[in-house]
């Protein structure tokens, strides 16, 4: 039944009138999307896009280029509709949920009403001497991300992106990569959002140090969910629940760059199947990026050197993804047009 | 004046709320759009597609995989909406013309009334044996691109997107990729609409004759114009037409795909200022594309593989072009955001 699905779906791509494969990419999409939906005639509907915020104990180890306080002042500012979440939002006619998973700051809930309150603690503790999260926690995070899902689903939601803030991040991503793709740690280092070459250097002992510690007290890094307990915020784990989630629903699953790849990268190594619904939106500039997404199998739609993080390069994807679902429904047939079918 | 601006947009962006170049391809767009428009908040107005079709003697020697008739059932179905750059049209508003430049067939002006007819000839001339188009031709040709741009102009157009239409087009284009910018012709030559590995190997000889040829008669391929006019097709002559129109209003000017990046390479060798209005929108897979590109030191927005023409992949490009001038005017800057400038 899926075979023929997907024999069809090729065949109506293929009978569109254009010659066989010229529309490249959004051919490929447009087959993967109807494979997600189940029909020949796939839409996309209420797009949402999920933003988890939360503090990283690996932020103190002097890691990353930009100060722990942004990442609380960025969450109140989404809500005066400046960051490049909220314009890439409405210019694509994204729903925007912003979650405090895990923020370092008291934010006022009348003063700050667009953040939904799902603070786990005020920041995940410091992997260079132990777990970032409990266990609990962990369950918890995902738990978070399931709901908010559920929530876009109920409103009619069928694609969904998702994005984050948390200062330090590309740090966990980073060792993510490196241990559940066997891709070795220096590679998988960059510069996050802007630390000079001695900065990385720094950033790259810090890491070398703290993957040594978790296996020097006997972690296994075999166990997924462990491993991405162990290093992952809560804003991460959050939205690897979300992808779990939005798989289960059925939902396209727009991934953004690298903190994100790492997420659905966890997703995928719990449940492989998760990555039937992912459309992988940009390849950045972020070192180790292109060598995830490679290594994942993932063919990112954009490549336009973006490296702001919010899910900003997987919600300028979606026009890409309107054009593949509109070639398939609007496109008309070389039968019905009266073209000579030159192949 | 000019350097001031510069200064001045560069500031605004680099203020903007992100860390300094974090929005990557779209911040050096920003400050293109910005510098076409001679102002600190450009803005996209009433975007037009105009499509220009022709046929070419070319194809006579089977250098195509798609026979010549594809021409007119094609221009003939962009009237029913159905087409490839009908859809993108419609997705990212343009308004869609589509011009008769040269199709070797009657359109019937009443049922056809989408053509606008300016048939110059039923195709050009064999560039195998003779000059494609006389002098006078090539003129009307470029005053018909003109006169296009002209009319979206009036109606407010500041950004336009071109596409062609002709059967064997790939080939010139290859040609004057070779000619114009020294690289060898074997690089050159790809397989446009689907030919097979054979079909190359002759299209690349009945070239390389075409050349010699061009070559024995005493043709000076240092003159442009000449070059251009010997090899052309009439929809691409009208399209160069169009791009130096566009740069003369400070238009920006979508470009697609090969063919239509060899008529801006004819332009840009005519008037070298018209570069700075050219926003390239798509590496497609055809042979020599990237390589053309590369030499033009052209940086396109987007590689999805599309090698359908008709524009597709300018216009598929638009939000991109629109998410660069949404960043400029909507994204707040750090000193109105309250965020710690960390860099």
């Amino acid at each position: 039944m899926k075979g023929e699905l997907r024999n069809q779906l090729q065949n109506k791509i293929d009978n569109l009138n254009k010659p066989k494969g010229s529309l490249g990419r959004l051919e490929s999409l447009a087959l993967q999307i109807g494979l997600i939906q189940q029909t020949l005639s796939p839409h996309l509907q209420h797009p949402c896009h999920i933003l988890f915020g939360s503090d990283h104990g690996i932020e103190r180890e002097g890691v990353s280029f930009s100060p722990r306080e942004v990442t609380w002042q960025q969450m109140i500012n989404y809500g005066k509709g400046g960051g490049g979440v909220n314009m890439f939002c409405r210019q694509h006619g994204f729903k925007l949920l912003v979650v405090d998973a895990g923020v370092d700051y008291d934010f006022d809930p009348v003063q700050h009403s667009h953040i939904i309150p799902r603070k786990i603690a005020y920041g995940t503790r410091n992997f260079l001497h132990e777990a970032a999260m409990t266990k609990d926690e962990w369950k918890r995070a995902l738990d978070i991300g399931a709901e908010m899902v559920d929530k876009c689903h109920a409103e009619g939601c069928n694609i969904i992106s998702l994005g984050e803030m948390g200062i330090a991040n590309t740090s966990p991503s980073s060792i993510l990569m490196h241990l559940l793709l066997h891709i070795p740690l220096e590679k998988c280092v960059g510069a996050g959002s802007g630390l000079p070459s001695e900065g990385v250097r720094h950033k790259y002992e810090v890491l070398k140090q703290s993957v040594d510690n978790f296996r020097a007290i006997g972690e296994d890094d075999g166990l997924v969910e462990k491993t991405a307990a162990y290093f992952m915020g809560y804003e991460m784990a959050c939205a690897t629940g979300a992808m779990l989630r939005a798989a289960e629903h059925r939902m396209i699953i727009l991934v953004d760059g690298f903190i994100m790849t790492a997420c659905m990268l966890v997703a995928m190594k719990m449940r492989p199947e998760v990555k039937d619904f992912a459309v992988f939106g940009h390849c950045g500039d972020e070192g180790g990026h292109k060598l995830m997404l490679d290594a994942m199998g993932a063919e990112p739609l954009l490549h336009l050197g973006l490296r702001l993080g919010e899910g900003t390069g997987a919600i300028c994807a979606f026009p890409i993804v309107q054009s593949a679902v509109n070639m398939i429904n609007e496109m008309d047939n070389f039968a019905h047009a009266e073209i000579t079918k030159y192949f």
